[in-house]
């Protein structure tokens, strides 16, 4: 990882909590503690001061630590994490109040309170506000995770043959991630035929047929960087209906795509999406048209009629409307778009 | 999922909620949630008075919900999930005081906070005291997953020749996890050589040497229940001190579950494993002996020197030492173990 995006990464960081009454942070999530240290490990911590960053590991994690960390101090904790910060956070005069982030968990908060010294308050949602919009390289990452899981599902497509299942079809997916060296950044969703109406379906032992649909929702992680893509294909013969909603949703994503600039509202491109199912009479998804992604697969922006604030560029999120009709169908297609200066691409 | 399981589970919960001032308890975690409604989906969170449990969903998971939940009430929300638990717990006049779990994050936290008109307090973890002790049904899919575990490893053995690189080993084995109806429970770990000696190796593109060690961590989940194992082997020859430290291991793991049994303080068990390794003079792992499993891959008891409390029948955790020599070797023996009536059982 580059010392400079690191180092303009907490800049922007520091600029942040120099706003606050906050003199130090405490990041217990892990890609927020990725973001600022480049460690790409678990369970581990970072503490964030105007002066320094300390990621905080254990026994299994140092050598990988030494190895990735950038500009940063790693502490070996024997006893837990709670008393590790205390600890850390005793030795600086300096720091008086220690923000927690919004995503730490309820208990380790209140352990927190009880540990440290200095005042624990809450810290909203630091981190995650940078994060949302990519550099050069986070983008170049995406787009590799892009095009391998394209790769993938392209080797895959010759298994999708009547009498393999669910499962089957999953393993040959995810089979072919891993042969090119790179994993999945959630678990495949692969639904035949009426199973695709579940938008979250997890695969069975479902056969497929001789006239069958197949929807496959899947991705790749690259360097830490996620992407999210669903496709949706036909093997033998099928409905007028699919054929009709399949059309639609194409429609309701090309509607939303073209409307993504920067400084449009986001509810305006989740609007174009649903706008367009609407008119053509068939059920609207009750999901999100969208979600940011990058080193967490769901992050800012969401994209949906109760979002709030205005594209920017080097935001990326899916664009991922669907039609689901239970006990018939469901499609859904999925992209991930980049706002650029101008306008939108597609990666 | 049987009723009376569902029931007899609401039963434990709601007697431990009478001890406290609450009225009410918010689980957020997907595995809590489980436990309480039998629902398998994500992004779902409960809420439990004494006289009802409610499921509060989206649309994605509507249809799967009403084929799983048990004894309750699916709510779908349209809004944000806080403000969906507000005017739930807005209809219960008897509900003054609402439970908020440990592991809900501190944003979620606040947010309810802000928005429920009843008291919001901190609820420890009332859910996860009780998911620590399995009955025969859990016990069984703990069991199960272990043995298509093994058989998943057994099927990809062969594979296991010079040339291979990690990722492809991980990703035959994956394959073989999906084709028997299952899916991972964490992220598969394959690391050749020294690579081994980091406990959470990523696999990489790393090929298997002619004269090589393997070490496989990996796990299944079989009806919503993980497994958890790590095995070591060789291809071709080995040195001397990898057979060494193998078979002290071995020692130290079969003298920690040789010490399991009802009543036993969990830090001896720690102790035990710990004890034989120091004795050969080897280096002794930094991380614990074990770790409780079910539901989650990770939970409760934790077996190590820091832990507190005494081993009861029905839990369910992992024994897994290790050697670590950074550049030579990593060696760690994991296995899932039962603590029986009278003493305990190797699932």
């Amino acid at each position: 990882m580059d010392q400079y995006i690191i180092s303009s990464r907490l800049k922007q960081v520091r600029n942040a909590l120099g706003k606050t009454s906050l003199d130090g942070l405490v990041l217990t999530t892990r890609a927020n503690v990725t973001y600022v240290t480049a460690f790409g490990g678990d369970d581990s911590w970072a503490v964030v001061t105007q002066k320094g960053v300390y990621l905080l590991t254990d026994s299994r994690y140092t050598e990988q630590a030494r190895s990735e960390c950038v500009n940063c101090r790693i502490i070996e904790r024997k006893g837990p994490m709670q008393k590790a910060v205390a600890k850390l956070v005793a030795r600086f005069k300096s720091v008086e109040t220690v923000g927690v982030e919004k995503a730490t968990s309820f208990g380790v908060y209140q352990s927190l309170k009880k540990h440290v010294e200095a005042k624990v308050k809450p810290a909203g949602q630091i981190v995650e506000q940078f994060r949302c919009i990519k550099d050069q390289k986070e983008i170049a990452a995406i787009q590799t995770a892009c095009k391998l899981a394209e790769k993938a599902l392209a080797r895959t497509r010759r298994f999708a043959k009547a009498g393999i299942t669910e499962n089957q079809l999953a393993g040959r997916l995810d089979f072919q991630i891993r042969s090119l060296g790179v994993t999945n950044s959630f678990d495949t969703i692969v639904a035949f035929g009426a199973n695709a109406s579940r938008p979250h379906h997890k695969p069975t032992d479902k056969k497929l047929r001789k006239n069958d649909t197949v929807l496959v929702d899947f991705g790749v992680r690259y360097k830490g960087y996620c992407c999210d893509l669903t496709r949706c294909f036909t093997v033998g013969k099928t409905t007028g209906l699919y054929k009709r909603a399949y059309e639609v949703v194409k429609q309701a994503q090309a509607a939303a795509i073209e409307r993504i600039k920067p400084g449009v509202d986001v509810r305006r491109v989740d609007a174009a999406a649903r706008e367009v199912i609407k008119r053509a009479k068939l059920p609207v998804f009750g999901h999100g048209t969208g979600h940011g992604l990058g080193l967490e697969v769901h992050e800012l922006p969401i994209v949906s009629d109760k979002a709030k604030g205005k594209l920017q560029p080097g935001m990326v999120f899916t664009i991922e409307p669907g039609v689901y009709i239970p006990g018939k169908l469901g499609i859904r297609l999925e992209d991930d778009v980049l706002v650029t200066k101008t306008g939108r691409k597609v990666l």
